[in-house]
């Protein structure tokens, strides 16, 4: 058996404490430092109350009230320097991504967010840096009513670590496993944008208008939140995912989930005018598939409820296209104009080259 | 303003998905490796659902169902290889620990849990490691009827990162800002084991029998859970924290959320005969205050409650001290057993010398 021995703990858990240094032995500036870092986060227009936070900063725990008759929805993503992101990503936009992402596994299910916590390791300590984290952390927080409740920092290489929480009617979760055969197959928003933006990224868009890029790259840095939208589907729609991975990767989830299979019309992709404008012709079916990092909606509804689904969307300005139809098969099959099947290596495809 | 590119996302988020690649162009072993991580954590003795679990791993969140007026109590811990435990730390040890120290906080609250969630980073695939870690955690996990509901997996430093969820009755969690002036001050079980398990870890208590030995590395690798205590405490104790930094840093924060002081009677601190044979008798008190890692309860408690606080603790295998009172003052003042004041320097320890 291997033991392990104990190190000065540089990190101070603010879920506990803010003013108290914790770490009896070491070095007090260090811990003031670490401590600096805890003021920041918790800070009264990122750590608010809402009339569902019985307890947020401070304690062992916070404490949670939901209304009556729901349920909790809760996800977790963890953001590693070097994986996800390299060391010079720009803060504000690292935390306005890290919760964004978050919140789209709560708008998935249709859920309204509650708090999250917040669990980060830093090198060192960088004022500005934080100052810009905490800044698009507050952003995203204010625009959901979901303030930050607790968490935990440590000195280490720089890493993210978010629990997002949030509440659904009782049984009214958009689950992946709803899908029955019939159901139309519906993704709100476009395709690929995120995909497209890497080459804007990595300068390989020279021939795009600013406005296109511009465009592109707001797709990608700061993804739309869906969780209006994923609140408006309650009800209607049979299944819901958040397309992290590419529509040909998370609308297999469902299909799997729910044990069916589906046809999707490759011409009802929805694409935006920068994408088609940044994507060559040959590369955009290809592309508004496999590409990752759109977080819009894909789901399923009822055809008698689509309508209502797509008003209610509408109003809340999201454009919702139907992209297919679930069927009791048990394959994906890509369709072209004239209702042929179509081969694609979705899979195969890198975006990352 | 730096941007940043996206990098081949080396990560499963397993709240998603677990048998579906989920990286576009990724190459498929190192996916499919991390695919057999996800299913580690997905084995049903670890993943396992409750009354309180609606849905666990595998969709984009997790469901919690609460308790009729109930509040859910939250908190998370981020582990670090180097920082909390050096890259040779046992998986089991580590995973047990990892929870427990989560646990800890749960119990402070007089929570009862329900699930956690683990976003966790490895640097590689090391198919035993993870069965150690997951046999850790499964160990903990079932003990506490609280099974893992989700999670997010990385290729990265390791990294451990756990929220834990738990729920009290509506209004009945043990802050720490309830304490009054007259409240009894109490800890269960015994102070300092943890910290006096470093000497034998580090080989220095080479006069210790092996039961003694045995004893203070028990202490410190798996601290007892006082999740039964805490819950026990519930509608008694006034106010409450685990002792995670030593008993004189943890109370501190008491009598700060509190806004009281107290005196503390050295002579009362609780001591194991394990931890007197290992310290010699001028470096107890300083090493019962200062020590970190007891994860016992410190709590304070009207008198008129304490003997039925007592009889819950006893029936629960408990033990439980009281060792000084809660004042209008706002010092926490030390006295020997004659009753004069005696000046400490606990912060000044260090025990990781």
């Amino acid at each position: 058996m291997v033991f392990w021995t104990v190190q000065p703990r540089l990190c101070v858990h603010w879920n506990n404490a803010l003013s108290e240094f914790l770490i009896p032995g070491l070095n007090n500036v260090a811990v003031a430092e670490f401590d600096i870092i805890a003021r920041y986060f918790a800070q009264a227009d990122l750590g608010f109350t809402t009339q569902n936070i019985a307890l947020g900063i401070g304690d062992d725990c916070a404490l949670l009230s939901l209304p009556v008759n729901s349920e909790m929805a809760i996800s977790t993503d963890m953001l590693l320097e070097g994986v996800h992101f390299p060391a010079t990503a720009d803060p504000f936009l690292l935390a306005q991504r890290s919760l964004l992402v978050n919140l789209s596994d709560l708008a998935a299910m249709g859920a309204t967010p509650i708090g999250f916590t917040l669990a980060i390791s830093l090198p060192a300590i960088d004022e500005q840096w934080l100052q810009e984290f905490c800044k698009g952390l507050t952003k995203v927080a204010q625009a959901h009513a979901c303030p930050l409740i607790g968490g935990d920092t440590t000195r280490g290489p720089l890493s993210v670590c978010i629990t997002v929480h949030g509440w659904v009617p009782k049984g009214e979760a958009l689950k992946r496993s709803g899908a029955q055969a019939g159901d139309l197959i519906c993704v709100t928003g476009f395709l690929g944008d995120a995909a497209a933006a890497l080459a804007v990224i990595q300068g390989k868009s020279n021939t795009l208008t600013e406005v296109d890029q511009a465009s592109l790259l707001e797709a990608y840095y700061t993804p739309k939140s869906c969780v209006a939208a994923g609140q408006a589907l309650r009800g209607l729609a049979s299944s819901a995912i958040d397309i992290s991975d590419g529509l040909a990767s998370d609308l297999r989830h469902i299909l799997k989930a729910s044990n069916k299979g589906a046809k999707v019309r490759l011409d009802t992709l929805p694409m935006s005018s920068a994408f088609c404008s940044a994507t060559p012709t040959a590369d955009r079916v290809i592309l508004a598939l496999g590409g990752g990092d759109d977080y819009e909606l894909c789901f399923t509804v009822a055809e008698k409820n689509f309508a209502e689904a797509e008003s209610r969307l509408r109003q809340l300005g999201v454009p919702v296209s139907r992209i297919g139809e679930i069927n009791t098969g048990a394959d994906l099959q890509w369709l072209a104009s004239d209702g042929n099947v179509v081969e694609l290596d979705v899979q195969g495809y890198t975006h990352f080259g």
